[in-house]
């Protein structure tokens, strides 16, 4: 198979240093622009990056001249898809531009998550809903598009609810989070505020994970509009997102780990289950997706040791793309409630692996639900 | 005022020397005699202890020669008050022993706090459940007593809750901690399993918290017995402790801080309050007890910082005696729903200076609980 | 006593904090004005900063009103003493004009420090540089002055050192230290960098330590200029620093930790000294300075425990003033070579303190140094 | 090429999981039996081992059943080389037996380094002493014989020397360590200890790096006899090791890191060199031994980063078994003086890592070494 040719918007920032660690020898990509504020455009990406992922920079970027975060920067390379951790500001004027040149971006900013036709996607749960790229493509005229994944807590969490909706229903979520300072980039959290600490605040996140799922967890439908004529002609109905009726209440702290947020659940199902049904149906999930390269083996894994999961013991299981979940028990406040506490990686399920993931799916799927030119 | 001697069991571990730290230079009580296990008997204190809270040992026990920990070692000294640190095993079999001896034992040990007649007391809370102490000593038999104070974080917990109770009723508490390695003792928490990492797991610690509060904010009340006879005669009936009725669901994380456990709490009210009502109820809380000298100016310290309490900044606060609050909150799952983060010290407020708190506040008021001799 | 006027520069910094901290119930000075950047004036103090030292913001402090950090600020108000924690860049233009308009700076910016004519000074080594205050104020032409103390690992360092130098002689000096994070202020030091790490670099910092205790401790002489007719003339004479020949190699780490500086020192003495020798020698030191409010008991509190000193258990010994010397014992590299391990507080004794305790000997003995006017 | 059966003694400790991490999928080594103390004997490795390391359990040891650490267990099962990751104490009593009955033992323990028949092996530095087997099979007797790997920090020190030995000559080396937690084994280092802290001393620590290095840069020379008529007859002359002669003094500190040791080195050369002479003798280090599985590309990675090495970022280089050299710049202490910071992996390179190479390089080239059966 001929590699696609991508590019890393961002790419000096601690997002995009996993994008290109996880994108070294990847199957289906190979990276040829490195796109980044002007201050390192220009410069080798080797000079201007400090390296603070595992390992050392893969030798391929190494040389790569940075470039300025712009469509024209990627002239006449034969990219296809564009890769994006830039910051939410940036992301809002710059992901249309690159979407509006034809490129396909996937992004992990949240500055394009809550538009009503831009897919917010995390594989095993809703790779369906990549179908509103026709919508977004026909409503803005685009000839590319943007697909975005959700906030990092989201991701993990989402995943662990996702079997539990399916098969006994979900009326209520309370979580409380214990996330890594890799969370907040780079320089990001100061020392003296984390060391011997827990910060009790995390700007914008409880909200993200409050609400977020309730798209990522919501049902593609057809619009419904209030136009006789329009619902008459069937082939003018337009895709929309219906949020799943969920209530999630979010607490997300800091916490002095470097990688991995550990959530702690407890969920209110639809039905009364069993732990083992509940380990079951975790068990089951996500695999029909194993033959994509960012998939893990197993997408839940669920651990009956009751000292686990543990953030540094358990956040690289599946090469970080897997979510360690244990201590599922019974919630005695909750209506059929139940507890449980959930692991993952931050930066490569919570953020670059998902987005590569979602690519990866495209590139297998993604021609059937594109608009034809 | 004549000092009052006291001895302190147990006195080489952490909550020992938080005894002791406190107990220097104390307006009501004096160390008269250390006691501990039987390898540190016989030797001075200051050569076997390995003193790990801060600043340096207080001369005036530097010096004293540890004994064992049975009443036998106290004999001709005058001590009449006991402050008790040993381990659960231990203070099973060696609390009564004191108490028998006519000791009043005033101890941190879970092993005996849940007996229907042991008081287990946080001063502004309860300290009417001291009445118990007549019960307890008519029914065993003892010239002395054993009084207990709750688990570290159910002490931090309950005097959030306890105005809440009182103004607005509380249906419902789901309660995340995240707390300090202090509160394993030492060696306690092997650094292996805590740098870099989350502990979702506290051995027994759920079960406390879920349990204990039902008790403290319990009521005292006359018993209910099946014998009429009995029940006409008032003289005879006994006092109780009737648990209050609310649903407790606790998740206990060990995280890397030294001292002070943070607890993201959510609040099922029994009638809906505003957040400047909460705030009231939280401020008014307490006064009646601030002439003990352990006593905070301002028992629960409401700050309106958004990124506060942090467990290193705001632990200290009252001398360590308070409990500082903040992002308090409306949550949208639970009924009337409000959550709040809370932060106390878990080796003073949660341990060795309630116990010592409950001491003062029995020395001032005690004696017209006590069971005629 | 009526005590002294005084204003803070750069307020809101962490070492500027550490002055407020210290200043609060001063016997000798009363803090009158707050001075920092621009984007804080003309709002209140609680405000403005983000208190990161321990306990609550002294309430004396938290409504005055931060202003720019000008000599007009200070205008009418009767102060006479400023201490400065200024940026080197700020404090290199805006210290001279504070002494300019008549002020005492008590500065703990190294910018000034390297000037023949500046006192660089621990106050129980070197109390008698002050003198050159005096050339310093002909040279400049300034009613005022400044005074600097050294950089934090020097100033553990030499107190350390200076006993020695007294005793047996120094001749070399090779050290490695393992710096807290406070050092490098806030935000400082990013957490990714630190935790689970040590990083080997601090910008400057050696170049400090193998340079500032030259001048410390040099001895101040009479110049020697090549004019016969000045020579002659005794009264024109003026002083100077002479450094000491003591050879000194550092090598500087960062290391998690938040306060206190730990060194481990490799010293050629003069001559041959025992262990026991060595001991009297800094045991002995600093007594003469004990009736200053910030000294503490013991300058240097020597310890016989093999397993001190320690960052976190040492660094508040004499309330943060005091320096601890563990683990002495013979090195078998340097001819008459001794080691040992060195901890003192960085932003206590290695900064905000020193600046105080300098401004107390003045305050209690600069009359006689000072030019008449 | 047919592997061959190793043995694990002491596998569940930490350097015993290493040990077992590093032989999964080896080329020259299939892992047959695992020895551990009584109280894991007769279970599943998986149930009794608390896994540490990063990753998981490996497949194909998790239910292998654990045995007793003596001979016996490992009858009839065609084990040739047994890896000792044993207890110092236990050590010196098993791994004799071992010996004794015909293993090869490749030690980590550092019971029987110092025996001037054993050789105490640094593959790349010193791989000729493992011609000592035979004078030590000569003298016990035994079929079998033990070979040692240095302590973790005198391994990553030494390597780091040996080029400067041969290409400049050294006289003296003052080193200072900061070593993580992780070398002290499980449960190790308290958490109470070492968050916020830094340890001055590590038991045993000191002696070690300032003697072993001594031995391991030693020539094997021809024993030297006050017999005359031994001495006449060649074939009686037995080798021994003769100590390089180099001062070595040595300060070891614990820091708050979970894997790997910094450690800060001043050294006096033989003659002077510039920095670039250095960095090249450091770069051209070990190449001849590439070859062997284990080997690093680069045993020596010299970096001109000024901010590097860091513990965290650069302990994994050459998958744990290369060392990063930095800052190297002039002493201005010691006479041809040089001082640079070096980092190296404590439990790979430091311990299993280097105990494996040194027997994969006795399994390609011990044949000739070997006593004649």
């Amino acid at each position: 198979m001929r590699k696609i040719n991508v590019a890393v918007l961002g790419a000096t920032g601690t997002v995009g240093q996993r994008f290109i660690q996880l994108l070294e020898h990847h199957p289906y990509f190979k990276i040829k622009a490195l796109l980044a504020s002007t201050t390192s455009a220009g410069k080798q990406y080797g000079e201007v990056v400090n390296w603070l992922v595992s390992g050392q920079i893969p030798e391929e970027v190494k040389n790569i001249i940075v470039q300025d975060a712009t469509p024209n920067s990627l002239k006449g390379r034969k990219i296809e898809i564009v890769f994006s951790a830039l910051p939410t500001d940036i992301a809002k004027v710059a992901e249309p531009q690159f979407a509006a040149a034809g490129y396909q971006v996937f992004s992990n900013a949240s500055a394009w998550r809550n538009e009503p036709d831009v897919p917010l996607v995390v594989t095993e749960i809703n790779a369906d809903h990549l179908k509103l790229v026709k919508v977004q493509q026909k409503r803005r005229g685009w000839p590319g598009f943007i697909v975005t994944n959700p906030n990092c807590s989201t991701i993990i969490m989402v995943l662990a609810l996702k079997p539990l909706v399916d098969a006994f229903g979900v009326k209520q979520v309370i979580v409380s989070t214990m996330q890594a300072i890799s969370g907040a980039g780079y320089p990001g959290v100061a020392s003296l505020d984390i060391v011997d600490n827990v910060l009790p605040y995390i700007g914008g996140e409880e909200e993200k994970v409050e609400n977020e799922p309730l798209k990522i967890l919501g049902s593609l439908i057809k619009s419904q509009t209030s136009d006789d004529k329009v619902r008459a002609n069937d082939s003018k109905q337009e895709l929309e997102i219906k949020d799943v009726k969920i209530k999630i209440s979010a607490s997300c702290q800091r916490v002095c780990t470097l990688e991995g947020h550990l959530e702690d659940l407890h969920i209110s199902l639809g039905r009364r289950a069993s732990v083992n049904e509940i380990k079951k149906a975790l068990t089951d999930f996500g695999s029909a997706f194993r033959g994509l390269p960012m998939a893990p083996k197993q997408t839940l894994v669920v651990t009956e040791n009751p000292l686990r999961p543990q953030t540094r013991l358990d956040r690289d299981t599946g090469r970080g793309m897997a979510v360690t979940i244990g201590r599922i028990r019974p919630d005695r406040v909750l209506t059929n409630g139940i507890k449980m506490t959930i692991l993952g990686h931050n930066t490569i399920r919570g953020a670059a692996g998902q987005s590569i993931m979602n690519a990866e799916w495209w590139t297998e799927n993604g021609a059937k639900f594109k608009i034809k030119n």
